[in-house]
């Protein structure tokens, strides 16, 4: 048995998200499916982060076991081959240690959330960006961003199928950064709640609508009641952006 | 009858190009039905450049004239709701003066290529760049580019299907550049024969791939022969990125 790390870029639109469902296609299935009809093996693929329907990645790392001898770079080679059309790519695939896990030996998540403030609808960007027709001051939206890092219950920002044993979590960067009518929100942490990303992001787009002020965002963190919460921004715009790892068990 | 000078972003992939065509969707079809659900009037809308098939456009200039009074803003938010579900969108809307044209009054052209340099198929980028798999040479590329620079007669980098009357056309700018996997090469000039920018591209990638030397593009172009074009890129990756006009006749 051999274990590999991937790291897999994806378009989420048409996947019900990361994880295996009965009710539609997923990341995972595609994976595994390819898997199968490489080595006739039925294995789990295990990711860092299980994204939300409709929610993107550039860099998600993930892991899977062959008993079959294959060297990483064919079972990359012929994992891309196998996935077509579905849109799923294979960066990057290696040998690791047996006891690596892209989800428990992960030590540091990150997200990008992309918003287009512009009246125009998308066009090639539907459904990779939230549009907002409104003028947004990302400054204030920055601001308030500030308010969010460090150590909290993020009750107010979490779903309610989130089955995180706490809402405590620890926030290290959450940066709102405008280039032209593309402002983005980098969000980093060892890991997030449910929906948590998304939520940040709804409160802050209310906060850069002025329909929040900065304030605001601190008395929502502080209430930790769901029903505090703003907006939950949709998840056209959120790209899972890459997952760190101790280098003692990264393997590379 | 108010002229209106229009910029437009839009994706390529589900049209024939830029004009209008008995046996499928165009961009110029697209927003002259727009306009004629909005007022009535059966008018042409005219480009700065006529893009081929799944060439796409993030500041396409163009104009049309309407009879009925009609506010710059209005008429544009209108078209962006008649042009759904097409992924068409008018950034821009303002009058212009009735001499203004958007071809023939047009000074200067940027386009922009994207390839994206990595084995691993693409996935949200599938029709919006060109991916090749063998790595690039892209400092090579930038200096064969240079060649091309300047007056010359472009007949190697020009479609058999070409209306211009002569093949002589100046090329200002010919830049390679490129950031981590994606290689971009951006051209501008006055105006481009038809196909030059693909064939450009597709003949600095030949370089890239060190199929060919730098001095074999400069061969290719003192030939001035179609002949000697190396290869012609595919239109997923091209974009015209703008248009400019003397500041007297640009309305603005």
């Amino acid at each position: 048995m051999t274990r590999f790390a991937l790291t897999v870029e994806y378009d989420g639109r048409p996947f019900m998200g990361w994880q295996r469902q009965d009710h539609g296609p997923s990341v995972q299935q595609s994976i595994e499916e390819a898997a199968f009809a490489i080595t006739g093996e039925r294995t789990a693929v295990h990711a860092a982060g299980r994204t939300d329907a409709g929610v993107h990645a550039t860099a998600m790392r993930a892991h899977l076991d062959i008993a079959k001898p294959i060297a990483a770079f064919r079972l990359s080679e012929a994992l891309n081959a196998r996935l077509r059309p579905n849109p799923v790519a294979i960066l990057a695939c290696e040998e690791v240690a047996d006891d690596w896990h892209a989800r428990f030996s992960c030590t540091g998540r990150s997200y990008e959330y992309r918003i287009i403030n512009r009246r125009a609808p998308l066009t090639w960007e539907k459904g990779l960006a939230w549009q907002i027709a409104q003028p947004l001051d990302e400054a204030a939206m920055h601001e308030a961003a500030q308010l969010l890092i460090g150590q909290h219950d993020f009750t107010t920002f979490r779903s309610a199928h989130c089955q995180s044993a706490s809402p405590v979590k620890t926030l290290n960067k959450l940066d709102v950064l405008r280039e032209d009518d593309l402002v983005m929100v980098i969000a980093q942490a060892r890991s997030f709640l449910h929906h948590q990303v998304r939520s940040m992001v709804g409160c802050l787009a209310m906060v850069g609508l002025g329909r929040w002020s900065v304030a605001d965002m601190g008395d929502a963190l502080l209430a930790a009641d769901r029903a505090r919460l703003g907006l939950n921004a949709p998840p056209d715009g959120l790209f899972f952006m890459g997952a760190s790892y101790p280098p003692t068990t990264d393997g590379r």
